[in-house]
């Protein structure tokens, strides 16, 4: 019997016994978890730094009075509704359904904004989109030899809650301008020639994180019939959908999905705010349970739902609910002009970046990014290792922040990417902020062969 | 290759596939969870039933007015603390540090209220209790050998977390009068024996759900012996800890712990309201991370929160932020009036049933009960199986709902015995209720045997 506890060096202020790290579960001590920290930590030493680093909402519309007027207007959509004031004051103040408060109001923008079509009982509001990945991998995984394939390089929360649940990831790799549907059915049959399972992959199709891409009408098609040919589930996780050029976004799979193979993520973070933690899943597959009943699998979710948080906070669905009913359910008419103001923040970052690097001297700065067409992220790759010591560096020495892109893999890759997140900043600070990268760059960059080595090169 | 997909039955309805219930994972297709959902749908189908089923808090005092102002003061207070409006506006509006934003304003709490004297950031503020049980779980379990005990009967969602988490549970079962420490360590040593490792015993010592019992000042030393001998963690789940008679309520575990064997799991789902759900837990056991630096375990457990949650909703830790300013940081002080209305209930809950169950005819009726010195429940012995089928009778025919006690042990136990909360009804209810469940009882309860039978099972 080894102990699970250690005795530190003993010091005036160690206490008398510790947990050992090793006996814990890895997620506590997962170097991806720990690049996370360090990464804020970083922000936390430099907050004069201006940030790429965050995936974070525009936050200049906050404002306190709006709080109260969606709890108020909630009350009294209730309350039109023929609600009476005590089953509206459970709803906000009590222990309430597991499924949530607002799956109707959401199912009826799903099917304004997305035309996905469900029953409100396919869809289950959670706690952030966070949790509807958690409670959707741990309904759908069981043995040690289910495996989940995820595009990759990929959002931390997917990795992340993959691990606290010991799930094993096959990385399907992103190729220069995106996911490719046929590398999907490919890793699903390496899998299976392993002897496992491939359950269900994970895919943001609308302005990835961390890539900014997106995948095409025609890949979506083809990764449907890629679910349906390699008996694969597929995990939509849609948080930046909306944020593209007007009239200029894509058909969400959701709403291409004929055969049920799709459970849609979604999340309030961005079109709302995060500090509400209110996100959903929808998955209408239907199980067919022990007593011979048929229910979507999204009621089921929900008994795994209130084992993690019992329900979704009651103000929060509150807040989020009387958001909808002032936009008059539709978050895509509500959000056009924050839409707007993102592609303006995109292609503002894109402008400083050409001037500073412009495309006819690529050869000889080394610097490339690519060209997303809406939402929070651009790649930007450099002649040098971003790696968390040239983020410091950088924030340190130069006053401007980004994300190193290889925490964003499974497995290697990404070494010399950044990942550039300006969905935050306002325009001056883009600008101030890419002229200062710029500069970091320039700093970092190895000095160039000779001419004559380049000569000798390019023989 | 079996199949993770079947076809159900076909009629014009039936979408093209569904999911196997045997291949999801063990959690969704849980009895106990089902059972907390049948239990549900008999509150649904007879909604005029007077429902002992629940442990929720009284409702009458909610009002939609209170959340306003505790928001405000939320504001007004980070104001006079100095910190600039536009970082008050992302602590409720953006996504928030894992950890929380009201840990320091929890710990000041913790101290004036159960002489708790940890740093904050020991403290990690969830999305109500049922995620600190979980993230808890998770970090202190990670082979298949690591073994939870938990005192049985028990709240559900200790076991259904532990489920979610393929972590095996031995009970160890409450006796007549509640948990004894020495069993915690027979039980313990026989994890030991089959080879296993006993990693941490749940348990909760104040007022239990759903027991009612208390753990006596000396047996909680005791118990926290036991933990450092059998070398256990002990996780404390203290919920109703406030609602005792005034002057009357024991020391916490964790306020007793000199040896950081406590890891103290908390909500204000009772003391304040359900629908913020915030919970917190206590971990201050230092952890020795590879890199050789001491962080307090809180630290750790926070990197599984943020795969779980990202974080707990500003909104929600607002208002409980706002809450707890007003209260003069002490929730003791500020739901003494709260206490005693529960005592209050506890105290007419028992009369009313010793006039229907006179204890001098004990013999002739065979219902007993015990009797808790405060809290939310108490048991309630009968001589019949108290089913989901005899709840369904209960609540159809005598219009009076229960919880079956069978669905909180571990195991087998508990079949003729009900729980009965009153915490949320009026004391009308009460009176009313208790009658009805006298007359269902005595329309449940199989004829005595004759007086000769009598006489020969005495002879």
């Amino acid at each position: 019997m080894t102990s699970s506890r250690t005795t530190p060096a003993l010091t005036p202020d160690t206490p008398p016994t510790g947990l050992d790290a090793s006996r814990l579960h890895p997620s506590v001590c997962d170097p991806v978890m720990d690049s996370m920290r360090l990464l804020s930590e970083t922000a936390f030493r430099h907050p004069e730094a201006i940030s790429f680093a965050s995936g974070r909402p525009y936050e200049e519309f906050f404002d306190f009075a709006d709080l109260h007027r969606y709890l108020d207007r909630f009350v009294a959509e209730l309350r039109a509704r023929g609600v009476p004031d005590q089953r509206i004051k459970r709803a906000v103040f009590q222990y309430g359904p597991t499924a949530g408060v607002i799956r109707d109001d959401v199912a009826r923008v799903l099917a304004t904004d997305e035309s996905i079509h469900v029953d409100p009982d396919a869809v289950l509001i959670t706690h952030g989109c966070q949790e509807a990945i958690l409670v959707a991998l741990r309904g759908l995984f069981t043995s040690p030899d289910d495996v989940l394939l995820t595009v990759s390089p990929c959002y931390v929360g997917i990795t992340g809650a993959a691990k606290v649940l010991d799930i094993p990831v096959e990385p399907v790799q992103e190729r220069e301008h995106g996911l490719d549907p046929d590398d999907v059915a490919v890793a699903a049959r390496r899998v299976r020639a392993a002897g496992k399972r491939p359950v269900a992959c994970y895919v943001t199709p609308d302005f990835a994180n961390p890539s900014g891409h997106s995948l095409p009408p025609a890949a979506r098609r083809r990764l449907l019939r890629v679910a349906e040919t390699e008996d694969l589930l597929i995990l939509e996780d849609n948080p930046y959908g909306l944020f593209g050029r007007e009239g200029a976004t894509f058909p969400t799979l959701k709403a291409l999905d004929r055969s049920r193979s799709v459970i849609h993520l979604g999340s309030f973070a961005k079109t709302a705010f995060p500090g509400a933690r209110v996100g959903y899943l929808v998955a209408d597959q239907p199980v067919v349970t022990a007593d011979g009943t048929t229910r979507p699998f999204a009621e089921e979710l929900a008994k795994v739902k209130s084992m993690v948080t019992v329900n979704t906070a009651g103000v929060s669905q509150a807040m989020i609910g009387g958001l909808l009913a002032e936009t008059g359910y539709s978050m895509r008419a509500a959000t056009r002009g924050l839409a707007d103001l993102y592609v303006g923040h995109l292609e503002l970052t894109l402008e400083c970046l050409a001037e500073h690097f412009p495309p006819a001297a690529h050869a000889d700065h080394g610097v490339r990014w690519n060209v997303p067409t809406g939402g929070f992220f651009l790649l930007l790759e450099v002649p040098f290792e971003a790696d968390l010591a040239a983020l410091e560096r950088s924030a340190r020495d130069h006053g401007v922040a980004w994300a190193p892109m290889s925490m964003f893999y499974v497995g290697d890759g990404g070494t010399r990417v950044i990942r550039l997140g300006y969905s935050s900043l306002t325009r001056e600070e883009i600008r101030e902020g890419i002229t200062r990268l710029a500069h970091f760059i320039r700093a970092s960059t190895p000095p160039r062969p000779s001419a004559s080595a380049g000569a000798g090169e390019a023989a």
